[in-house]
């Protein structure tokens, strides 16, 4: 069959459906490079203004599946189950959860990313451990998750390659915000990765990529679509990011949250987010007798955590590095923290040099914010609600630029309820 | 200040106005390879499925001319006059004009393009007669235009390049069909061309690019209000294009049917439609007591023409090229002529060596189709419709397959009026 580009272009241009075929010959030829960047991103944004329906969805994401190869974790004598979050300010959940769940008896075999913009990268905080290796070979993922019950590691470079060509040109050709390319692009990666059960973090608010909850709940029913149509058992929870989760935003302020938590402490929010997604994991993974509350508290999270990080060349007793310099942000005046902007509160870790402007920028281990109150709470005039970390403190200027209109403190005695974490379930 | 593409493609995305500013980076950055074809593509669908308004338009003109030089013709004795059509099958009218309007007292600078699709190309015309260059300097196209009164050549690549660049890369991804960018990209070269008065020669149907007259009009009359804010005195024809003009489709074909009106003859459509524009013309050029119907009968525009293929190196006495092989189609039914599609005949043209599939093609210059009734003749089953001109007889078959459904024959006494060739006036 004769294809060409231009015709597929000016389908989804003339907001008509694109065939199986047109679908399978673009991703292929661009994989390929006989598509230019220039058609594709056309295209991309045709579909972000006209959108796809659901089969269309469905064969995108298949044939971006068909682009590379698929992993095979059936030899493993436990079911699998993963989780992905769309990204949020102080989302450390991936951390604690995975050897929680290890512990409960499922296996978790977590493919992390990198941060780009002012949310953090899950591989970026734990590499603040020192000796930790985010790059592991096909066969050495296999046997960290074979004797450890959980792995955290880049994805390789054979998985849904279409997926990486097309992320990085919609990053640079205003195309990102696109529901079907976006689940299309989480999914085709999960489900390459081979995972039977995955539980998804869609977050709502500021911090999040979908502000609003209808544009969260429209992404996560897409992708459970996906997911449940290729087989892969798929929930959804729409979880709150008007605030940041936890106290801590920055990569080894965040590890070291996080190894609070396994400790059986931690902040509540922390706490009540990683056994509500530990439980949906199970759950889905069909372990229906395990306690993630108890594997918290009896240590048996923190031994698979600490095993995973020596298996994968970390320290865990080693010191985290901290930042340079810090500078302590207090409140204003009296009275209840109504507000303290999830989107603020990253931008500002990210100008402090916890996240990255471009793919090849470093990240500064020790950089991010420390929050000492969370909305609700009651706060005194001059105590501190925030220390900023940085070593480049020339940047203290930009990053307290962007909290600015981020905290409102309302009189005392000013009613507030704090939005639950979790806000709706899809499934 | 600070630009970057992302962020004016996002506005045009989310149907926001484009700033000037905005505009002139965008242009000016893209001209310099600052901005990359694939944002500029992503941008191009934005404005094709969001548009512009009239003051985006105007600046995104003014942007595209300033990437060049501006020619000046204030230093000639006469005024200036030119005429631009969007394009049409047979459309061979600025053959006989240029020189007709020459005749009548205005200078004619008539920059023309290459054909590319089934429609075919001034310049590809003229290259039928031997000798004839449509490269000229400006020096050497200010001589011809000075001596002669009219030339008709290629735009130099000084003019307007950032248009030229945007038009190779809306060519390959699906945004040619955008109304600001199709005027703006005609009215920016026609403005740096430095023309005082432009008459647009607006085609609606099969064989056009706008196939409804709604379309047409908003094109017309952005393109109109663009002239006039450049100080351009503009007016737009919108002219009928359901059916080939003229008797001939095809480069020397072309030629000949021109040089049969400059002699005082030819087909009735081709002779009406080159008075009406040059009276246009030179009514925009305020020139008020010439009469272009005298200047063809008395030989003073053959005069002019010849003068001007000399001028250009070529030999108006030379015979023309003709295509090695003819097949000759013939009617199959007796009746009324009620359809001959332009679009039809311009592909089967097209499909015999008389236009190219990508710029760098070369054309045949006797091919092509000689028409031997139009709608509304009486044919006898059996006459010859149409003779089909190639060097490349393989090629009759698939040539034959694009008039399928284009000829129309309905029962003798059928009532039917053609369409009038000028359908409406804007100015």
């Amino acid at each position: 069959m004769l294809m060409d580009a231009i015709s597929v272009i000016r389908t989804k241009r003339d907001r008509g459906r694109l065939t199986d075929e047109q679908i399978d010959w673009m991703i292929d030829a661009y994989t390929r490079g006989e598509v230019a960047d220039e058609q594709m991103s056309s295209l991309a944004m045709a579909i972000l203004l006209n959108g796809m329906d659901r089969a269309e969805i469905a064969r995108w994401t298949a044939a971006m599946i068909k682009s590379g190869e698929r992993m095979d974790f059936s030899s493993l004598p436990v079911p699998t189950a993963d989780k992905h979050s769309t990204g949020g300010v102080g989302d450390k959940i991936t951390l604690p959860l995975a050897p929680l769940v290890a512990a409960c008896g499922a296996a978790v075999p977590q493919l992390s990313g990198r941060g780009l913009g002012h949310t953090g990268g899950t591989l970026d905080k734990l590499e603040s451990i020192p000796g930790w290796r985010a790059l592991l070979s096909n066969d050495e993922m296999m046997d960290v998750l074979r004797n450890v019950g959980s792995v955290i590691c880049a994805a390789g470079d054979g998985l849904a390659p279409a997926d990486k060509k097309l992320y990085a040109l919609r990053d640079v050709t205003g195309t990102v915000e696109a529901i079907p390319l976006i689940a299309s692009s989480i999914m085709s990666k999960k489900i390459a990765e081979g995972t039977g059960s995955l539980v998804l973090d869609v977050k709502v608010g500021s911090g999040a990529f979908m502000k609003n909850i209808a544009d969260a709940r429209e992404l996560a029913s897409t992708m459970v679509g996906l997911g449940t149509d290729h087989g892969v058992k798929t929930v959804a929870l729409l979880t709150d990011m008007s605030t940041p989760l936890g106290l801590t935003a920055g990569n080894a302020l965040e590890v070291r949250e996080s190894v609070e938590v396994l400790a059986g402490g931690g902040p509540a929010d922390v706490v009540e987010l990683t056994i509500a997604l530990a439980r949906e994991m199970l759950d889905a993974a069909g372990i229906k007798d395990a306690d993630p509350a108890k594997a918290l508290a009896d240590g048996s999270a923190m031994d698979h955590w600490r095993r995973m990080i020596i298996a994968q060349g970390g320290d865990p007793d080693a010191t985290l590095p901290v930042a340079r310099e810090q500078h302590v942000v207090t409140a204003s005046a009296s009275g209840v923290l109504t507000a303290l902007d999830a989107y603020a509160v990253g931008v500002s870790a990210w100008r402090l040099g916890a996240g990255r402007a471009r793919k090849e920028d470093p990240v500064q281990a020790g950089a991010g914010i420390e929050m000492h109150a969370k909305p609700g709470d009651t706060v005194t005039a001059g105590q501190p609600l925030m220390t900023l970390h940085t070593d480049t403190p020339e940047k203290f200027d930009y990053a307290l630029k962007a909290l600015e209109g981020g905290v409102e403190i309302s009189p005392a005695g000013t009613a507030f309820t704090p939005n639950p974490i979790v806000l709706d379930r899809i499934a």
